[in-house]
């Protein structure tokens, strides 16, 4: 059993040093963090095992669903929420593993198209159900309704994240 | 507007080519990963601006609420899920900029402790209010009932995450 943290000694002791601070909105802040850090914790030690990592993976599933299994790294950036240099970083990762290749556009030299090659179709078929019986796991305790909350609550945070971004250049 | 990623269409995708793998839990999976990183980011972003992390924060607050403003590098690690090596790097850090010490114990020199000393604490007492007024938007489309049920898929989330530990050294 892991330290209960913040408890809620902790958060009557911040309810009382700053009055103006609503606590439910700061308990809902702090174990959403703490939840998503612990998470994304967890999910690269199991793929570091495997010398994978959460945004190899999720690069590779971009393409492994695009049509074709072409996109830009433009695109795959506005879809996964990483930067562009996190994604060009990356694919050049996954091209010296031999899982993905560049293809230069017919139309304009200067642009290039990410494709996942046959070895990465091939290793995410193996790898897509291997992964399913671990991540499975994340959710035993989630009954169908609760799965359809969670799903629900992520598009308001979502929503959230996305409408703040355009008026402050600087935060959410 | 954001591409939606993944789209249903990548789901029924997704769930042609793979019959053994249920695509509500892969869905909630995708869209919890997603929100995350996404999550993170943003707070990154928005910390960084004033040369502040994430980890910088949760132990800067782990140290707020504690007794006496003290606590020890493995409480800390283990209250935030962060690994020791990490929460000793960030504890110099904070060092450097002076809002924490290290106390060594008197009964046994080997050991110190981490304290959060005045210019901490003030540092605390005026960031507090002003992060709230930023991360109390992520909660804006919010009501009451749906941040408790945040709070409550949260505690499911954790004791999935806390009792695979257990059993596979390697995964949740």
């Amino acid at each position: 059993m892991k330290t209960k943290f913040p408890s809620e000694k902790h958060y009557e002791l911040l309810a009382k040093d700053f009055p103006s601070v609503d606590s439910d909105i700061t308990k809902s802040y702090l174990e959403y963090i703490l939840i998503c850090q612990k998470t994304i914790a967890k999910i690269e030690s199991y793929l570091s095992k495997i010398e994978m990592t959460n945004s190899q993976f999720l690069i590779l599933l971009c393409l492994y669903v695009s049509d074709k299994n072409i996109d830009n790294i433009t695109n795959i950036s506005k879809k996964l929420g990483i930067s562009n240099v996190t994604v060009s970083n990356v694919v050049k990762t996954l091209q010296i593993k031999g899982l993905v290749e560049r293809k230069k556009l017919k139309e304009d030299k200067r642009f290039s198209r990410v494709v996942l090659n046959k070895k990465g179709k091939d290793f995410m078929k193996n790898f897509i159900p291997e992964y399913y019986s671990k991540y499975k796991g994340l959710f035993k305790e989630f009954d169908k309704e609760e799965l359809l909350q969670l799903q629900f609550l992520i598009v308001k945070l979502n929503l959230a994240i996305e409408s703040m971004s355009g008026k402050e250049k600087f935060w959410w």
